[in-house]
């Protein structure tokens, strides 16, 4: 597996693949890579004849506030479990080969989208997701790209950027990679604190409750307040319990299926998780 | 030539292109098309095996008071014209095979030069114009795309465009063409009453004028004002008399090439024109 730290270097091996008929499968990520990310490669590699993924922390979708500068860097594990996992080529910049003119030059953005939930509370965030995930598109122009379906948001999001721009990738969703108690695997869960790592998975809990007994007929609002109460009782602060329709993010329609998303601080750290309830499930 | 409706057919006539090695330009345009449009084409033809070029005349990029509803449309004759000019495939769709899902569900923005000089004056216009452009470049996927220098602020924000999100074209400028009296060919001369078009040629003439009276040391602010009661006399409504640096379209700066950027209104038809002032010409 090769590294490439340029924009000029990956385009040439992807070249290369392309040139000789081979199918690319894209896997974006921001490093720190767990068993989430290797399925991530796993399933790219049932879908193309060559693996690329990405490491790139990008600075544009942190708001000053978060936690852009303890986002964990470990690119040398990353690379070796990359090349383990079957990956052909990573594309690794930083920041200055990918905003070489400057960030924010030209800014996607999918309005309907990216101002609810998490938007709300991270203002910018989506913007910077959506102009990053256009822009390794543009320098990998792969065929499938993987993203995984714990970032429910972000992954509607760039489905929604993918069709209003066609760009000419097929967007691939991947089921949240847990741990043995339910918490979905993420690079934040590292900062947790023994007490904290004790209660998060109570969020995985409380979006099974809720997914049951939304199925039993309990009305959005009492749900929603159901999933606060339950969060805010061991200590989190919680951003927001949501049941929303799961195509359009939108209040919840009796006819679509739905999704229940959670984001919930605890200590320093916010944790994000959701759940669709398929319909007649 | 084939003229296809939809972005199925477009790409598959590219694949074909591209799989027996051939390189390809494009030439976007909103129809109408004239000799400077032509020229496009033919610069096009020198760059690359195969010309691709499309006609939409795009929503997004009209304001709700503009003049998208008069603007002309005609297809048969621009396809004629495309043909005996050498194109060999002309994408030519509909807003609901361009906008399927819904116009605005992705939008691209350069925000540092959007809202100056037009784009104050015609709100929203740019991201209208980035967003459409990116989206063809995302169906046609050309190695080149050719854009006249007369919309000399829509080929900044096209240039940043592609450089902020990396897009894998190479952007080629084409320099104004113009009637024998120094008018810029554009598809709305055709709105000019005589006493209209008579008068039109002075935007031109201004343009030279400042250019020269610039070189010869006068201040911004004096060709600026020189510029506006020049083209006031003779019944224009002024949007802005601009020299401005030709790179950044900020203020001048000493050791750049600048340019001279006119937008005014006579009658109900509002022309643009430009003229880059080469240092030391």
């Amino acid at each position: 597996m090769n590294t490439h730290r340029t924009i000029l270097g990956l385009r040439a091996e992807v070249l290369r693949f392309k040139r000789s008929g081979q199918s690319v499968a894209f896997v974006p990520t921001m490093g720190n890579l767990h068993s989430g990310h290797y399925r991530l490669v796993e399933i790219a590699r049932e879908r193309a004849d060559r693996v690329v993924a990405s490491v790139f922390v990008n600075p544009t979708q942190f708001a000053p506030n978060e936690d852009f500068e303890r986002y964990p860097r470990t690119l040398e594990a990353d690379a070796e479990g990359l090349a383990r996992a079957g990956c052909d080529a990573l594309f690794a910049p930083d920041s200055a080969e990918m905003y070489a003119s400057e960030a924010g030059l030209a800014v996607v953005s999918v309005p309907a989208l990216s101002n609810l939930l998490c938007g709300a509370f991270r203002p910018g965030h989506f913007d910077g997701v959506a102009t990053v995930v256009a822009k390794l598109f543009n320098i990998v122009q792969p065929d499938f790209a993987i993203f995984g379906e714990k970032d429910y948001q972000q992954l509607a999001v760039i489905r929604a950027m993918v069709r209003g721009l066609s760009a000419p990738v097929e967007i691939v969703g991947a089921a949240t990679v847990r741990e043995p108690d339910g918490l979905a695997m993420s690079s934040r869960n590292q900062f947790l604190s023994p007490e904290e790592r004790a209660v998060a998975a109570l969020i995985f809990q409380t979006l099974g409750a809720i997914a049951r007994r939304y199925r039993d007929g309990e009305s959005v609002d009492s749900l929603e307040s159901y999933g606060s109460a339950q969060l805010k009782q061991v200590g989190f602060n919680v951003d927001y319990v949501a049941v929303r329709d799961a195509l359009t993010l939108g209040a919840v329609s009796a006819d679509q299926a739905a999704v229940v998303l959670i984001a919930a601080r605890i200590g320093s750290t916010r944790l994000i998780d959701s759940l669709k309830i398929e319909l007649n499930a």
